[in-house]
């Protein structure tokens, strides 16, 4: 671990200078603050004075709620925090942004604020921190992405394979053989693990695997929208979502086609969040303990903070089984309605996912 | 949780014959004592009393050596040790068999000497208590192994397709294409995660992956023996080997056939044995930190025993460069050596893996 001294005679200045760049005394120049800052990340230093006065980490959120019970973060918020603050440990929830990132770099921000390690949730491949992260030093537990190669970042996360898997075996035990896949573009690290799980799920239970069962598309509703009738005129009897909110989604577009859920296809989300209970029909979901994963987040970054370099913990999915779903009809849907894809597509807005 | 009321409803007994049995009081008959235990294990029966007074965990080992810190297990037990015991666990290493297994439930075993929790490491698929998992409700963590589906068994190990990664992109960078595969039979829950782990590795270099480049069979020696000239008359220029044990009897197959490590053959272990910076030549190979292991498999029951239901941890692996690998041959031995392999092949004894 690099000491002021490193820091110093990297720089060719004095050690009081860096003492007060670090301590951000006010007789030192922003732009010697700056280069100090950043020398200091660059040489993995941690302020141990600030680290033993606080004893503290931050969760760090983007693109996610957690203000209130019902919204997704809550509980990995709480579950966090039910580990760490027993333990001593001072918790801060930070809301951040593109822009917040932009500005400050990430260790900048965590010597700066004296954090000895942080908990990233929501993050997606797209933020400028996401880039610092393959080479950081601090410890840093992401929720749902993975940083390759560096010792000092886990990563954890619900088992999207054996979520998917329960799913397979229950749809298939219920009689469906082709079920298909809505899920939202590749490119996000979590997505991508779950587009493989339904593809395993499929090949382990002896299942057609078809690019026609499968749509992808950023917007929510618009991809609903484009993929639901393809869907159904391929025969699918089951639909798995990469999350709940497209599922809730498809709810409300076949209940515009008049496609019966479950009696014309079964459907099954991912994360049981609070809603998903009280939809007509309640959703059949793949759990996330959120609660749990907050716990996770800890023994994580625990196992970090010791050097035990940790790359992934995955908690265990369950099967939530609710009014979605249902035995594979006998005659697949398209069958039964041969006209009835030609009208809504002709009266719908353009397609633009 | 079930209470001794439960279990003396179940059997129609008294609670104090229920709790005599399970204290192994004299005056209750051998053949009760086992229904009182096996019907405590069926519905989940947790000997508090004993609990209370022992705070114990149980290390249970078959199949590795750890006696001395050369042996593989060493380190693992240390650093499980070394978390527990500051928080107050007494740990007991227990070797066992499969003679062991069969007179015993594992269940019956942890109930009747008080532990909370166990770490199992070198058990196989075909271990009798391996069953027994899949329905057990006592937190056990399994080093090397999965349990589908119980909450209650989690999995620790090293990343393998971290770890394959690393070789081949190494390889790769030295110039090799032909890069080949020597591993045991894929029964094994390990195995089959290595064997997949190469092939993902292979594909993610865009590598040719041929059948004939991969050999898998039980015994070391025979298998090696078999399968260098193989791989050597397919031009392969590089090999990976599921264990290290196997690199190392490759080290003396190719000695006895005149094939030079690095310079006509490279090959990388995977474990990271002491002794693997010893051979001549030294050995480059994936590390496992054992030490760290056993961190991991503590930090992994303690989540089970806080009610995490925690599936897998995986570690980060390592590669460590030595003297087995090095820049791929201009041309493949075997365009130089075109009769090398018809001599020692009619000279051997019959090939019986």
């Amino acid at each position: 671990m690099a000491t002021i001294n490193d820091i110093a005679a990297k720089l060719g200045i004095s050690k009081s200078t860096v003492s007060k760049g670090l301590n951000n005394a006010k007789d030192v120049s922003e732009e010697m603050r700056k280069r100090i800052l950043e020398t200091a990340v660059e040489l993995g230093y941690a302020n141990k004075r600030l680290q033993k006065e606080r004893k503290a980490l931050c969760i760090l959120v983007e693109n996610m709620d957690f203000q209130t019970p019902n919204q997704f973060g809550h509980d990995i918020i709480l579950g966090f925090r039910q580990m760490a603050e027993p333990e001593g440990w001072t918790v801060d929830i930070i809301p951040i942004d593109m822009e917040f990132q932009r500005l400050t770099p990430y260790g900048v921000f965590m010597i700066e604020h004296g954090y000895q390690a942080s908990f990233i949730l929501g993050l997606t491949l797209l933020d400028p921190w996401m880039h610092e992260f393959r080479t950081s030093k601090i410890p840093a537990v992401l929720y749902d992405n993975y940083i390759k190669e560096n010792p000092y970042i886990a990563s954890v996360g619900c088992d999207s394979q054996e979520g998917f898997e329960l799913a397979v075996k229950y749809l298939t035990s219920l009689g469906h053989k082709k079920i298909g896949l809505l899920s939202g573009p590749l490119e996000s690290y979590i997505l991508k693990a779950r587009y493989n799980a339904y593809l395993s799920a499929m090949e382990k239970y002896g299942l057609e695997i078809n690019e026609n069962y499968i749509g992808l598309g950023y917007y929510v509703n618009d991809s609903t929208r484009k993929y639901i009738p393809k869907l159904m005129d391929q025969g699918v009897t089951a639909i798995l979502f990469s999350h709940d909110v497209r599922a809730i989604s498809a709810i409300t577009e076949c209940e515009d086609r008049e496609i019966r859920i479950p009696q014309d296809v079964s459907i099954i989300g991912f994360d049981d969040l609070p809603m998903t209970a009280h939809m007509q029909p309640s959703l059949t979901t793949i759990r996330q303990d959120r609660l749990a994963l907050g716990k996770c987040g800890f023994y994580a970054l625990s196992s970090l903070l010791n050097h035990v370099p940790i790359g992934s913990i995955l908690l265990r999915a369950s099967l939530i089984v609710r009014d979605s779903t249902g035995p594979a009809p006998e005659h697949a849907w398209i069958d039964t309605h041969p006209q009835a894809l030609n009208l809504p597509k002709n009266t719908t807005a353009p397609i633009l996912s």
